[in-house]
């Protein structure tokens, strides 16, 4: 028989993918001796299970579950539902990964109006019983039979206003007592049964809630980010309470090994005499700083930093520990790797090479490259920082600058991006897991309460996203939609705001930022990169500008220099438009004649800029359609420029029109039409390097052919490009070589690869016309489908950002095997959007690839990515 | 050293890939005893070097070519420029398949001013000398110089006034050597240069001029029509001239050995007396019967009589033959297998089986599918026939009924079909190979010259184009554009005219047409097909009409009926909209309710017609905004008659648009955002099912998911599928069994087809998206992209239409081997278009599908079709 049901003694951390992250630990300090209060992990096979089921527990695991809770009876000297000495239980998700505050807990497990008395009698604490009791009656009514919380609160309140006090410590036990008898009304009323007081019943439906939860919107959105399968399922923890809210020797907190947002390596976290955990996270008491413990309780202080300094030891990484006090015993009820800002992750690894802990190797393969994202984001420019004056001041939760329109909520928060393509700072109370997809569109998020370790700076600083905390002089009435500022100033929705997440600064402006600056950490972990890694990295770059930015960050030159986005400026469509709407060849060469000279200069910029690197150019690819006007206003005014007749420009328009323009007359296809234009082009980019060479850099241009589906286009336009090229380079006595590729970005294309490498120099993968294609799926009209989607669990992340590796995956290595059995010098890189992105980068690898190639600001994250994937395969 | 060139008697017929088949057909005659006039042929390979040498001969060619001459002049007796005796020569294309007319010709090579007179002296007759001269150079001015023809007809057209006479055989040879000096006057005045006087010159310019046709427009045009590769190049064959114009025991004609109009077995054809042969094909003088020569030259008939029994047997097929009569004597040009119409090429087929000739395998393998659509087309409704009045009769030149509007040349017939999609007959003169494209888009051709075997017969009976031939009876002016009847009534174009290809008649009216009434031979060749075909045949039919007509048509299921099309009828489209506006669930549900009644009779009437066969039907699969009012007017009316507000509406229709809807929201991807339509589908499909079993069928429904792309949307669909299928067929007791499967039309589909079987029950490949896709080439704007495909070689046919292999072949094998790993038993079918086409359907058999399915009439095509690709593998 499969075992469903592991007791701590019997796992370890390896055992994560069946007993989840957080069980898996908890077996580990077990084994390392450290105080754990004990229990047992229904696995996330079972949770499989479950669903298999029909969401329901098989009788066979409900038979592990009882014999597993009859041990720790044993281990505790507690029993389960013994009002004299009842066994108390915590139950709480736990997948492979941690996914913060997606999935439910529920809490006091256990307590009955029987055991209630008993915990009073043997506690001696009847308000700590009966605070217990009512916690518990909340959170099972809310996360097991989803009866409103706020009905709970309600009760609270009414008994705090009719005793007349502010905190929920000032009632007492008799007080409390009568909350609970609310408590069970509301209960009652929600669900229409009695509160169950059958502690097994209980169990049984907590485990079954948790499991639910797996499936929750907010879990389903948070695997999405974070690229999770549906399948993995969660596992369930089943513990022995402990309780940090029995009197003054009694406490809970939460600590890092190491400062998670700077890298400084302290001790580092705050707590809570007498509370129990979730006072901590929820942030409504502000807790005090770990260090502090040390003069409260210092022995229980010295034995957890001992803990501490034997788990990141073992773990070779900065820990993120949740630990309970009770009545001077401390129990830690979790350890895992710790989140951790960008600056702070590539400080901490550095450091733990240099304190010998671990080797480069291992220290780049800890990093997580995405995260790198955070350092490139741009601060506030200073000049304009000095001259600002802030509002207020709350706790620099995520570094960062944001600035944006105010929202207030979530869901206006998204509306004002998807909608109207606003830049939004979210405001909030505190934020909750309900928000997380207004958070990932917000440029920053700035909340009124909750701490450094609140739902807002933790989720926050795993986005990588500017976060101002706890900013507590701020009055935020989310319901009226307004803020009040210390000098009683409102603020409402739409209005400016900026936040410096590394100050806590809140600004009433939209300042002006600028680029970051890089620390000496991240400069040494992409020089260990770049030793480790196999693969070039190269960037997508269509200006000069943007080919400085990217070299200074390490981009070893370009993959994928876009020649049409050159013409979108306002000055230069003019002329694009005349070569368009020519109706013959001779006029469009003489458009095109206009037109050369400015293509020209944009090479000769960008060869100047990018030296002695290699620089992909690809050719005219969008359809031409794309750079007419499109009101009947503005083709009325640019026929009159034209000289042209409304009706017949508009005719021309309309015969340009077409369905489907992504598979239509575009990239090659257009220079099967009309070779002029690729002649063009060709003499544009070898005139401009002619140019630079005699400037005294060795040029190497790349000419990259789009949309290839068939050889014989591309033998034809090589034809045509290395006749026009070397009629310029011979003219001019050059001596610099150039190549000539394609980009592989249609499914025949790879299908075929075999037949068209013998005339291509290199291929570049161009992914995300290729996953459009393969799925059949357009990415302009894939909104609301995928959104339905993931709904629907078809699929867990979007295919154009994260490479499908089964299927768009499959003809890329095809494409790869069949270039190199007729052609193994052939160069191979990737220009889509995947080229930035780890996971997809780690693919590239896997099938050979020559570089990657990425926007500027991803180009250090792709060297990173690059580099991990070498080690992976060493 | 490779050989290029070879006499007549160093080849066979089974040469014909090196020799074309024109002269591998003159070697296998001659290694049969048959007279033949000697000669040699320059291969196809030499064509493919002449291009890959700059369209220049090698030296070493010529020299094999001026051996072969010389060997020629051997077995002639004659010498090569010698005015004593001079060897003159034809120069002739010849492809590995017949192109007729679509190359160039050269005769009477040879003569120069010395020669002439020597053929004068030699002949004794210098009318007939100066005659053949004049043909000489317009020829060689013509093909080889590029000199306009009609500058040299003037010079003859003007003799013949000044002599005032009417035919060239009136001219004496005096009047001939004028013509002779005319016509050397206009080659100097076009070309620059005196007309050459050496006949090795002559000679190679001759063969080049041959090589160089077979790139010219039309018979790219030719090739692309018909499938033929430019890379097999033409040879060309250099033939001693044989003279049927030397006087009244001489005559030139061409005849097949049956009748290739009706396949009756009887000597076929026509030949003039003292004429050169192209004086028959080009239809000038009108020719003689076959039969008639039994009395004129009843040695000569006798003759020819034997060789074609001869022929017929040796090459198990028609013939077709061109022959000259030289001085009573008779020699073989050419001779091949005749091309005939559909009737006769199925008589002919059941008739050799029938003389024991051919076996029921061999009669099958000769045959041409695509051919049997002529026999399938309407004639006229007889009523409307009976009542109308011919305006005039020419010959019954092609089977089949026409009716359409004048244009009077290709150009404007073209431009009618394609911008204004208007039916045209097209009404000329006489045709010639330009106007091949305007004859494949016109209904039906109209010549007012020619014969049987003249260019317009011929052409239209390939291409199974009704045409009506020589109707000289008629008055046609190509170029005032206009036409005049035997009554005097006029007709310009965009009048409607009706052609009845079987009867030759003419009539100035729109007739309504009937089906075709099939005969015995039909049924024969049929009944064999479904004899030996190992894939089944299915049809495309969307309503009963159709499905009846695919039933006798011997259709054994239907293959995809698409529930769209029900939608379309002005009736239903108003409920369909209401359920595209439909905001909310219940909305949507509510609108289905409405349609369900209309989708379940439908479904009722098409399994009642096709009683106990299978039924694919395919569920909704467009994009809903397909089915939307376009214009600002009818989005109006809808919203007025829907009560919503016209901006609501007009918001809808906006929301729905799609950028590119080909790869939008359609297909399944509509049932994973609305479940509710695939399950009103199911339930109307099943339903219908149940009353149609109970009247007594065994109904078996195929519920086909389209656009699959991921095995989790059909995993999702099937259970809701089998769910509503099962309560229904449980509910009513019903005994009928039902399959679930998907289209397998996205290149994703096709590499993860292992995932996607095990829920399927079949496969039906959607090979139309499947090339869109692969390709990456929308269909709906693909127009424009293959003209310049074809023009620059890179494509020879439009891939929608024959199934490209390479690629989206590559898928459909990857696809089958993939499901078949996982699932053996699984059912595989085809019905995008390449269902109906030969080529395609061999492919079909190669990867193991079980059946195709096509559009009705393309039924007995695919019987045959899928006969000959069994039979081809055993």
């Amino acid at each position: 028989m499969t075992k469903y049901v592991y007791l701590f003694t019997e796992g370890d951390a390896g055992m994560r993918n069946l007993l989840g992250g957080k069980a898996a630990n908890l077996a580990e300090m077990t084994r390392l001796g450290l105080p754990v209060p004990q229990g047992f992990t229904v696995s996330t096979e079972a949770c499989t299970r479950y669903y298999a089921d029909g969401e329901t527990i098989a009788p066979e695991i409900q038979e592990q579950i009882i014999q597993a809770l009859h041990a720790t009876e044993k281990i505790s000297g507690k029993e389960f539902g013994n009002p004299k000495n009842p066994l108390l239980l915590s139950i709480r998700s736990g997948a492979r990964v941690s996914m913060p505050g997606m999935m439910d807990t529920v809490l006091n497990l256990g307590l009955t109006d029987e055991t209630v008395a008993g915990l009073a009698k043997l506690t001696d604490n009847p308000r700590f019983a009966y605070d217990s009791y009512r916690r518990f009656i909340a959170m099972f009514g809310d996360v097991v039979m989803g009866v409103e919380r706020r009905a709970f609160e309600d009760v609270l309140e009414k008994q705090k206003r009719d005793q007349n006090v502010e905190l929920d410590n000032e009632l007492d036990a008799e007080h409390m007592r009568a909350v609970t008898d609310g408590y069970k009304e509301v209960y009652k009323k929600a669900t229409g049964s009695d509160f169950p007081q059958d502690p097994r019943t209980q169990l049984m439906a907590a485990i079954k809630a948790v499991f639910r939860s797996w499936e929750n919107e907010r879990a389903q959105y948070y695997r999405r980010m974070n690229g999770i399968p549906s399948a993995w399922g969660t596992a369930v923890t089943v513990q022995i309470m402990v309780y940090g809210n029995m009197g003054e020797d009694s406490g809970t907190g939460v600590a890092f090994t190491r400062n998670p947002a700077d890298g400084t390596n302290e001790l580092y976290g705050e707590y809570l005499i007498n509370a129990q955990g979730e006072d901590v996270v929820a942030g409504v008491r502000t807790p005090q700083p770990i260090a502090t413990l040390r003069d409260v309780l210092p022995e229980v202080y010295q034995q957890f930093a001992e803990i501490c300094e034997i788990l990141e030891q073992h773990y070779k990484d900065m820990q993120d520990m949740e630990f309970t006090i009770e009545r001077g015993k401390l129990y830690m009820l979790q350890t895992r790797n710790g989140k951790r800002t960008a600056a702070a992750a590539l400080k901490i690894a550095v450091d733990m090479v240099e304190e010998g802990m671990l080797s480069r190797e291992e220290a780049l393969l800890k990093l997580d490259p995405a995260q790198l994202d955070t350092l490139l984001h741009p601060t506030f420019e200073a000049k304009a920082l000095k001259a600002a004056t802030p509002i207020a001041k709350g706790l620099p939760a995520s570094p960062g600058a944001a600035t944006g329109r105010i929202y207030f909520s979530a869901g206006a928060a998204s509306a004002a991006v998807r909608e109207r393509g606003e830049k939004v700072v979210l405001v909030r109370g505190e934020t909750s897991p309900e928000d997380l997809e207004g958070m990932a569109l917000a440029e920053g998020v700035l909340t009124g309460k909750g701490g450094m370790t609140s739902h807002a700076a933790v989720v926050a600083r795993g986005m990588g996203k500017c976060c101002v905390a706890g900013a507590s002089e701020l009055t935020i009435d989310e319901d009226k939609k307004q803020m009040i500022d210390p000098a009683g100033k409102m603020y409402g929705e739409g209005d400016w705001l900026s936040l410096d997440g590394s100050t806590g600064q809140v600004y009433d402006a939209q300042l002006p930022t600028s680029d970051a600056e890089l620390t000496d950490d991240f400069a040494k972990i992409m020089e260990w990169s770049d030793e480790y890694r196999r693969m070039g990295v190269r960037t997508n770059a269509d200006s000069p500008g943007d080919a400085a930015r990217a070299l200074e960050l390490g981009a070893e030159g370009i993959g994928l220099c876009r020649t049409e986005h050159m013409f979108f400026e306002e000055d230069r469509i003019f002329a694009f438009r005349k070569m368009i709407v020519a109706e013959t060849r001779e006029a469009r060469v003489k458009a095109l004649d206009e037109i050369i000279g400015l293509q020209r200069n944009d090479f000769v910029g960008i060869f100047r800029a990018m030296e002695d690197r290699p620089v992909v150019v690809r050719l005219l690819d969008p359809p031409l359609h794309e750079f007419l006007p499109r009101t009947d206003k503005e083709i009325d005014d640019l026929a009159a420029a034209l000289g042209m007749t409304n009706v017949k420009l508009h005719g021309i328009v309309e015969r340009l029109h077409e369905l489907n323009p992504m598979m239509g007359h575009r990239g090659c296809r257009l220079a099967i039409s009309y070779p002029e234009i690729y002649e063009m082009q060709t003499r544009a980019i070898i005139e401009a390097a002619v140019i630079v060479e005699k400037e005294g850099h060795k040029v190497h241009p790349e000419i990259m052919v789009p949309l290839v589906c068939d050889y014989r286009e591309l033998e034809i336009l090589r034809e045509l490009i290395v006749k026009t090229a070397d009629e310029i380079i011979s003219a001019a006595d050059a001596k610099f070589t150039y190549e000539v590729g394609t980009m592989i970005e249609v499914p025949r294309a790879a299908i075929l690869s075999n037949e068209i490498a013998p005339f291509a120099d290199f291929y570049s993968f161009g992914t995300n016309d290729m996953t459009q294609m393969t799925y059949g799926l357009s990415r302009d009209d894939a909104g609301k489908i995928l959104d339905d989607y993931y709904n629907a669990r078809i699929m867990e992340a979007d295919p154009t950002a994260h490479l499908d590796v089964n299927g768009v995956g499959a003809l890329l290595q095809l494409a790869v095997d069949k270039a190199k059995d007729v052609k193994p010098e052939i160069g191979l890189g990737i220009c889509g959007e995947h080229g930035g992105d780890p996971a997809s980068i780690d693919f590239c690898e896997e099938i050979g690839l020559d570089y990657v190639s990425c926007s500027p600001y991803r180009v250090p994250i792709a060297r990173l990515a690059a580099a991990q994937a070498a080690l992976r395969r060493k």
